[in-house]
């Protein structure tokens, strides 16, 4: 389903707002109504003991990625917060890049219930390195 | 109870490779048999769009502490992975710190069950911004 | 905190018409504010293959207890659906009776975020059997 | 995958010996290498107060087929036991019958890592009530 302008120039603001995206190097890639891709690098400033991506960063990307899948389904006004998510992490996230798809699961007026699914990408190869399902809530203006 | 040195020392160390950590501006406080305490300032780099803590931070140093009290718990030679970890955002995360405890729910030779509160501190105020609840691996030499 | 005779009333009607209740053969324990404990004996019919409680059980009366204690913070007309549930099992469910303690972690209007642990009773011990953290929806009449 | 007769023999010997199964009148269905499809009546014995089958109802089928999901891919001596599981109730659970199918997300030696949906299935209807990911552990004679 194609998504206005106005609720894709929405989610770019958001997006551009959150310094944590930034120090992530994050960019939005493909925004439509329910489902939403980011990607980052895997650098240096982001990574664990081992040089993977560190766990607060896959988790920061797949939830970012979640949290913009159900605003692309509420109102213009609309805000979201998560609620609770979890997240498994099914492999090292080892490679050049980080993806993350998020995805709705269930819309609705007063929680939104999302998942996503992160990937590390490597020259040659794409690898799950984790799973995560949660609870968005819709913030509308009073 | 007391940890050896040697266990204090490895926490530390580990801590110190972490760069996430250090991107984080996060710093050990208390190690105890089980119990461990991460501290980090808020600061612009690691906000949303609304100033606060962002949620990668907030999960990202209680995800460590959580990590560091199952590590105070296993032999020397020991490391440990997060298999998943479960996150409710209770508050939005404002301060001047993030202050995280992890603690051991059940230890166990092939799975640590751990816990982490996350607390914003502020000038005159202590509040709770997250419970976790998640699993811990720990991965011996061959 | 004492509750109003009205809502541990409604409290007691909600949990008799819960037929699964009957079918564990459980009892409402202590009704607080914000806490509700439940119990029930450990019997042949919601066993699993080795004779112990089975997890449905286990966590059916978690869920309840936890279920209850949003609702006794909640207005009378209301009513209380869970969302989501995440239950850590950390010991096998041997003994008499199972307990179950659920407890109000955040209020909130439009979501609560509950606790329980479950404990497995024996003639001279009592071991925490699970931990569950989750989200119930406080349901009002239009 | 097709599996060996033994596995399947093993399962549905397990499945028999679980008197929580036989309470919830509960059937296993098709049992293929990392999927396992179980399914029961929904029946006053096992509701809720407004009469759609119970959360711990709903939870034990999809815990089961999530179980013997693993099961199926874990060499012929090997039990399992859920670890943790997460629980999202998508919709009410109203119908003639319940059907969960369990899956493995990742297998592994120490930690095998499963999801479940459960289906409300009525007479020209099938809506999903629940989606669940956990970690089954696998437990190996000595």
């Amino acid at each position: 389903m194609t998504l206005s302008k106005k609720i894709t120039a929405k989610i770019r603001d958001s997006f551009a707002k959150q310094a944590m995206m930034a120090t992530f190097g994050a960019q939005v890639g493909e925004i439509a109504a329910g489902q939403v891709t980011l990607s980052a690098p895997i650098t240096d400033a982001c990574s664990q003991q081992h040089g993977f991506a560190h766990a607060a960063f896959t988790f920061g990307l797949g939830d970012s990625a979640a949290g913009y899948s159900a605003l692309s389904i509420m109102p213009l006004e609309a805000e979201v917060l998560t609620s609770e998510m979890k997240i498994h992490l099914l492999a090292p996230a080892q490679g050049t890049h980080l993806q993350a798809i998020g995805r709705v699961i269930k819309p609705g007026r007063r929680l939104v219930i999302v998942q996503a699914e992160v990937f590390a990408i490597d020259k040659d190869s794409r690898t799950q390195v984790a799973l995560m399902t949660g609870t968005m809530v819709p913030i509308l203006p009073k």
